[in-house]
């Protein structure tokens, strides 16, 4: 049984393409390859757990990821995230590997698929890159995009403007130039890829700021009472895809402009089937596109099983 | 954070006396003081897993057990079950113990509950102590028993005869004298304490061969399958106690007697509210006496809470 920490588990990311692992567990799960049961939950006084777990049929692993909340955790100093993941053997049930990555491969999961859904969906020759949300994932999102876009601009916006300049050094030595905005037309106006990374409950971007052409990728709302967009943005976008089409109906925001019955259910496709190609993409440089991503099992489950690959490769 | 291994965890059981903290764990349960929700499972090609967790109030920690079943691996010379337990902070989240038990802890707390009932139920005066099944679990029970009742003489049974030898070696060594039998009556005619640990799915112990002042310990049967004990004996017993009644109408002896009209729910007493004094136990020499074990989370997040906190002890 391999046991990774945190600091191991940075170093055997670092640098790998996890694009085509994510992908293809996105793949397996439009194409009902995947066994996920529903997530268990916890609630403490304190905190809240939940548990994901599943597999790909056929494969050689099956995961386990508890992740947990502790509100008061700042005050003491400690982050309110955390979590790990268990990665056994299908065929034995053996253990192969704890990862203690405390959360960050789940922030990382999530960049990766932001990452995926621009490479399908977001128009040729963009100059800047829009980012709502100046934290962690607002992090991760922009740095995640340089494997499938070429611009290496963006424009961030944030509710809290104090993080706005570290967070314009931090990706500098990312080697993006960033501009930083308290006025989210801005963005709406500028940019062709708008990534939203915030935990808002009222939209943020509304339809009649958006322009011809951009695509949005939003990854902030994962439960049914987050919400980032207008409603009116998902009615007028061209194309709405989203990683799970069970889960968005009930979450995010498809759940919210099908809740505002500016969205059917037909209208929707699955990320997975547009990377199969069995759904088209953008096919046009005008088109709006949205991708809603709410975070699918098998995201976890194919991360942790390139983490874990990654480290018997370098051990062999 | 602190890993234990499945040895380091044997030795930091041996010698330990967790009666008292899983009697604390059956009454907090009993009370109402405990938070379990319901049983994670996964279902495989090769095996099966499942994933038990909770907390009791105001506790310390919380515990999340992952247990498998692979039945093909002992062609493969790997034990079919396995498991591990990992203890959290309820107040932070933070991971504080992994305990790769394999299995072996849930094998303990279900002996030390075994005990726990015989302590509560079982008559004066025990001559000899009778076991169905000579696995692992008959084994266990047997020596856990040690700490509450004074009888070192046992009458063993089984099903397969290869198994009755070593068993009966086994013992020896931890100091029981043991005879065998492949004659199931003259358990019941001979033993005031019986344990019963086979996965028989037809009954083995029959309404009519029992004595008056027998205690019966049920732990073979925990799914609704499963079946040790003629109904008739729950129908006859002056005490029925479950470790918890709402699982044990669902699964067991007591599921099966009640499916068989011979049990009605109010004569059925919970373990915890036998060991706070809440319902009295054992009153007389002459009662017949069934405690039904089917395992219950408390026990799991007790005896982890006791080996990590064994652990510290140790350490300091």
């Amino acid at each position: 049984m391999v046991l990774l920490s945190l600091d191991q588990i940075k170093e055997l990311i670092h640098g790998m393409d996890l694009l085509p692992q994510i992908e293809a567990g996105f793949r397996a799960y439009s194409e009902g390859r995947t066994v996920v049961p529903p997530v268990g939950e916890m609630l403490l006084e304190k905190g809240e757990v939940h548990i994901k777990y599943g597999f790909i049929q056929g494969d050689p692993y099956y995961v386990i990821k508890v992740a947990s909340g502790f509100y008061g955790n700042p005050d003491l100093g400690l982050p309110s995230g955390n979590g790990m993941m268990l990665l056994y053997s299908q065929h034995t049930g053996s253990t192969e590997c704890i990862l203690l990555d405390e959360g960050y491969l789940t922030n990382v999961r999530t960049a990766v698929a932001g990452a995926i859904a621009a490479r399908y969906l977001a128009p040729e020759g963009v100059e800047q890159i829009g980012i709502l949300g100046a934290g962690v994932q607002g992090r991760m999102q922009l740095n995640s995009l340089k494997g499938v876009v070429p611009c290496r601009k963006a424009l961030v916006w944030s509710i809290n403007e104090a993080e706005l300049a570290p967070y314009k050094i931090d990706m500098k030595a990312d080697s993006f130039e960033v501009e930083t905005t308290r006025d989210i037309a801005r963005i709406a106006d500028e940019c062709k890829i708008i990534v939203t990374t915030t935990p808002s409950k009222t939209p943020l971007l509304h339809a009649n700021q958006l322009k011809k052409g951009t695509h949005i990728t939003a990854v902030g709302s994962d439960t049914p009472e987050k919400q980032e967009l207008d409603p009116g943005i998902l009615r007028d976008a061209d194309l709405v895809v989203a990683d799970s089409i069970p889960q968005c109906m009930e979450r995010g925001e498809i759940f919210q402009a099908m809740q505002a019955g500016m969205l059917k259910k037909e209208k929707i496709m699955e990320l997975g089937r547009v990377i199969s190609g069995m759904e088209p993409g953008r096919t046009s440089a005008d088109q709006i596109t949205v991708a809603d991503l709410t975070g699918v099992a098998v995201q976890d489950i194919n991360i942790a099983a390139a983490v874990f690959e990654a480290h018997q490769t370098k051990k062999a």
